[in-house]
């Protein structure tokens, strides 16, 4: 075991077998290869470009490294738990191959900053894919949304039903939601587009490196410019953890609906069979399992976030090992987020919409109630008076078991003088929706701007 | 109690005692009562401006609300728990002041939306002020990093001495994690900067009003596009959590080293009088306080964070009752960031740094071993077989209790034979310092432009 | 400010005003006064006992403490925000009164052990008002069970309905919760009963104290037999912490469900006028608020457990002042939890079941299909293809628009042979619950049994 | 896919991708196939006892699931993702072997209360190991403080040197720390150890079985009394997580320690060649990377506590899919929890003491001046001022630079004229910690009790 590690000068005993155990990341880091051979790659040019490798040393390297990338993408490559992590891994085989030209590559590099490219490059990477499912499904509500746009629902406030909303409108509102965590993942990924190769263990490195050489190689905007800061920060990776954690609470709300939605007590939607699955005892139940589990996942992404703030909290500067603790969240959430994106969109593409049941929703409750404080306002009533009619009338309907919306005029007219024919307008729900012309309301007109905007932010 | 409440129509008995003391949220958002004014003024304004309100009532609204805004200033406004709220006892006051105009105050809007106005405006002004405390440390670190920049001590990664640094190099480090803090801050702001009011209690409102008209009176720069997701939405406030959090952790980092670096063992720094306090017991001790509950006060803005994160898990749209729940940890992270961040200020302005002990904790250890290593490797050693034989001369030198850095050159030829008078310049901490040449490494020259790239920010 | 300091000697200048804002607990720790007189009587009298104070000293100070408990009860009490926290506050007002004796009350203890022994009072004793609430909810609960023993509802999975069960049996649930809720805060209670007065700063004291003596006083049942331990250990808080979170878990659910069946959609309860607010715009709103706040006040219990984790994460020995961070979140969780406990009393107490709508709810879905596959069991055909079968006649229902409960026999004939007229009864909800005769399941007799076992419990 | 699943009799479409890739948990959940057999088999004896299977069917089930155990342990067992989970995957492949009598296993029962059953029989069966781990370390803590019992070091406040104390008395304090852990460990087992089986999907089962057979024979202590209860309830893997997340606490608190005292700066301990690694960059670098490791990990224990309080926050009864994500932070909890006892093992059995450091440390700082406050306060020095003299010497002492225990009688002399010869005695430290005979305090014979009092509950 012992004669693997390369820094074994000093030390007169091998590392106990729980060192092993408790050290190896290479069954989770491994997942980093992509960018540990890019990066190693840009720094091997950088090396030879300002003189400390030869052309040809850059060659081997190059090639013995590229070759090891075929290796692990088409799963030849066997990894070795003793090689701690997957930097020694590479590097290893890299020095079996092409022999001391091998352990050139390490030159004017630790494994401090190392590490710290292949995440950033990687957060950068697994941005993007995640950038398109936000915009993919963001694009698939508002199309829903405009295509719906005229199919009415309550609106709910406390769980109660409050006033008439389209279904548009509220379908927006997750979209909104997500464009917020696609401009904080935007934010992820600009504090991420900083170069840290170059910062050594802590110090900075011996040798005349070119770090913007390497910056432009590899693409990112800047570099860092303190090295022993550039070693011990993790504040990139918290920050993926946050979005991460704020999108998984937005998708928490949404799946709670979509599951109260299908109850039968709302009956709103149908999930398709694509996303519901049965019992193995009970032969009626459809369940909504999809929109189940990713509420469910808030609680990992959560406590993602709040294990890598754990691990932080109190660290002294420089690098510690307990920063190897960054990795394990980050993946899980990277996964998760894919994932529950995966699910809901697989969930709203194939949903029906149950338009009558939302109809009866909103006609066998009180959902103008406000509509109709308003009309005693225009015909003069103080609001306060008006407010406290429409609460009698409210109880009137629910003792006498007389719906809100069947309550004939005459009756009404016990309540206040002011009510006469135009009343029957201003209960139905549709005009309800069109009455709301203020911005952002759930009026045709608003949403439609919406929709509009939505659609150029995503172009 | 029950005939205080203004939606009292439709209910035939009053709230309980539990009620009221649950629901009550006067006590803490009292400290509200700026923006709420503030709000309902450009809300008055606008009502006038649009016909909905006339002249005169805006006039009396504006005096009335004027007064009760000097009334809490100075003290002397009564607050009614019973009145559930701040917004509640400033419409209750000024109703009761200038009449019935005072309820018209409320026309086109519901408290859903005006505490949305009210929570933005409260993070907004606040920023500022944590903004110029950000600055003002920064600018504080950066000023002691330029006037210690010839002072030397142990850079340490896993609590090893690894290889000299100059103090200003460690102490910058601690800018840039701050100015990634104003970032966050920055990112916070503009979320905040996006005006609610006009969602009225969901849907929109049956007025036209004019929302524009609002924005520019209240200076946000744009104004939010849907009134369910305006009512519901409270990133905002997670992201203000989330910056406070993660300033916590590179405060109690922070915090820690000035815990290590003050006690007897380390040695580094002397924390003046004003930040230290004595012990009632034992007459030698001078504890550090002030970093010390600094250290641990990130356990509250983790906590208030995440308190946050689990009210708003899983609730269904729009706006529930659970969402009051997000002003309390808010206002603790607001005051803790603030009392932080001038403990800091405090205790760096007044240290004293112990130029001795840090010299003798670099000269005591093997600080420069790395660079003995980089010298037999230019003298034509490879690393691999250089970095052992420095290994071995660790070993001797701890065996032997000969300190690093008196091994006579002698001794160090009998490792290799490379050694010669030219070492002890490679051995001197100082000229290690200045090998570091690269980008972002800690000799005096990049240490320089670090602070011009700083002052550049601040300025 | 400095004079009134007791540690000042080594000291040249004076703490500076941070510093006083950050040290400063009393505003909060004031809560304690009563656990601190407590405790102090106690250790003066058994000074008295050992001889280190003389039986004057002793009344002296005896009569002073209870003057100032007096005092503070009756609000006359100044509190010194300069004397940092209540212990010295208490001390300093003891000494103004009494003179030197005052001074000799801190003999043989240390704020690092008083503090322990205020919070492990303190705890102690709130725990017993807790106990009594949950006592009682638990007790309304099995009652409320009891008289509703005969209303059915659908039992829920996935939100869907399952199996027909006992209204009785979905609240015991609670219960259940309850009494393990109940269990840990009697470890809680126990795990603080342990004196650590007498550990002194940290290393025990230099007198000839007695602990068992105070033991006994205070009504403590062990003393804690590590001094270092003592005074660095807080994990009796962190275990209230965890009961609190726990609990606050349970009730969020239990919320969940009271705001999910005042809904419109399901209707199954209506809560009390006493419990729910309107609106000042919705005329015919009721809103579940306390429900709600119930529920939102998780986050702020999850937040505190949280919290005081966060802070003791990776503090070295013994005493360190972060630790003064715990009390906050404790008061919180404590208060959080007794008004949580009495909401949800309240709600449960003044609550109308809709026994109408629950039966609405069983018969317009199918509640009973497994019944009827497990019917096909009993008549011969294997599991999998009755259950396949019922599945059929589900769908059969729904395309056609016939209730589950109205197919008539023929049609059921057309799915399977084995149908005959005894179909009625399996189909029957309250058959069903009695079916489930296993020990646990929702049958009459077996509700009995668990309301006789939680009576005894509780008695 | 699809005719794979046991519920499809009312779904006409199959699942789709996202679905099986975000339901699946078979990839982790097979860990639980000991308890699933063992569940299983115990389930089919009781079916066979009471009827409802015919010993032979018995004898065929129990076979087959005989020989699954076996190709599990061995390797050879192919699982199936597709089928979801554990339980699918042994009863498809029993059913596979011995044909519908596989099909009669499930009887009775659901995957709801199977679930329930695993996850308990589990974590009874891991608690057991992590009982005789934790044991272990409190027996090699103990020993450790025995042997050590007379080598003294300053004990902290503050992170300041307070007052001599003994090796041992510091070591015991984590002993002391984990036997709380201990306690709650047995509080989580005694939790899990109900038998759910027999709640069915949620309301009990239409057949009579026999709980109280089936509980005798997987030896649980009793059966759970509410199905709804007994299908929606985890208190018991929070218990664990809990447990783990406390554990994990100390153990960072001890890990600081180890760093803190493997430093150059403290030099008290040598942590072995086998539980530190070096740098391939710095030849000198002895790091302790296991106990750093340990440390961060206390952070992913409070994650997982965090992400399972979350999921379960808010879910109305029973069975929801969420609670699927119980056991991903139950698995990761339950194997860094060993890994870290173990660690802690590895690191405490073979670390070297250097206890001249640790006296170094004792003589030169303050460590005896409350010593000589009480010294004074003997000699009828009132201790206000005695504390004020003795501060005066400590600052003398640190601006003439005459170490403390130096100061000639002479110079003491001239701060007060009490001091005489026996001062020196008082000085001792080793003196020091003798006069602490307070019950728990660090003299000799209070840890000889201590450790008495350990071994006793060890054995």
């Amino acid at each position: 075991m012992k004669n693997k590690k390369l820094w074994g000068g000093r030390f007169s005993e091998s590392t106990s077998d729980i060192t092993e155990r408790i050290s190896a990341s290479v069954h989770y880091d491994k997942r980093l290869f992509r960018q540990d051979i890019e990066g190693s790659i840009a720094h091997a040019k950088m090396l030879s470009k300002t003189g400390i490798l030869s052309g040809g040393e850059f060659n081997s390297i190059k090639d013995g490294l590229e070759q090891i990338l075929k290796e692990i993408e088409d799963g030849s490559f066997v990894f070795d738990a003793g090689l701690e992590d997957i930097h020694m891994n590479i590097e290893a085989k890299l020095t079996e191959r092409i022999g001391d030209t091998g352990k050139k590559l390490h030159t004017a590099r630790s494994r401090n900053d190392q590490v710290a490219l292949d995440l950033r490059l990687y957060i950068k990477e697994e941005s993007t894919g995640i950038e398109e499912r936000l915009k993919a499904l963001v694009a698939l509500l508002t199309d829903f949304a405009e295509s719906h746009i005229d199919v009415l629902l309550p609106g709910y406030t406390h769980m109660q039903v409050a006033q008439p909303v389209r279904l548009g409108h509220h379908m927006l509102v997750y979209s909104w939601q997500l464009l917020r965590d696609l401009k904080r993942l935007n934010q992820v990924s600009e504090a991420c587009d900083i170069l840290p190769l170059g910062a050594g263990a802590l110090a900075g490195v011996n040798y005349p490196i070119d770090r913007e050489f390497v910056r432009k190689e590899l693409g990112f905007k800047g570099i860092t410019m303190n090295s022993m800061d550039t070693v011990s920060d993790r504040d990139f990776v918290l920050d993926f953890l946050y979005f991460a954690a704020v999108l998984g609470m937005h998708l928490s709300r949404f799946c709670e609906e979509l599951v109260l939605w299908s109850s039968s007590e709302f009956g709103f939607i149908r999930l398709s069979d694509r996303v519901t699955t049965g019992s193995s005892i009970m032969p009626q139940k459809r369940n909504p399992d999809v929109a189940e589990l990713i509420r469910g996942k808030s609680g990992r992404l959560y406590g993602n976030l709040l294990s890598l703030l754990t691990t932080l909290k109190g660290l002294p500067l420089t690098y510690n090992r307990d920063l190897q603790e960054d990795k394990e969240p980050l993946f899980d959430s990277v996964d998760t987020v894919k994932l529950c994106l995966d699910g809901i969109y697989e969930m709203i593409s194939s949903v029906k919409i149950n338009e009558e049941r939302m109809k009866d929703a909103l006609y066998s409750n009180f959902s103008t109630a406000t509509d109709l404080a308003d009309y005693l306002v225009k015909k003069g009533v103080p609001f306060r008076e008006s407010h406290k009619t429409v609460g009698e009338i409210v109880g009137y309907s629910e003792k006498n078991r007389i719906p809100f919306f069947d309550i004939p005029l005459e009756a009404l007219k016990n309540f206040s003088p002011h009510f006469s024919d135009d009343v029957r307008d201003i209960l139905n729900p549709e005009s309800s929706t069109e009455r709301k012309e203020s911005a952002g309301g759930t009026s045709r007109k608003e949403i439609l701007k919406q929709i509009s905007a939505i659609k150029k932010i995503l172009s």
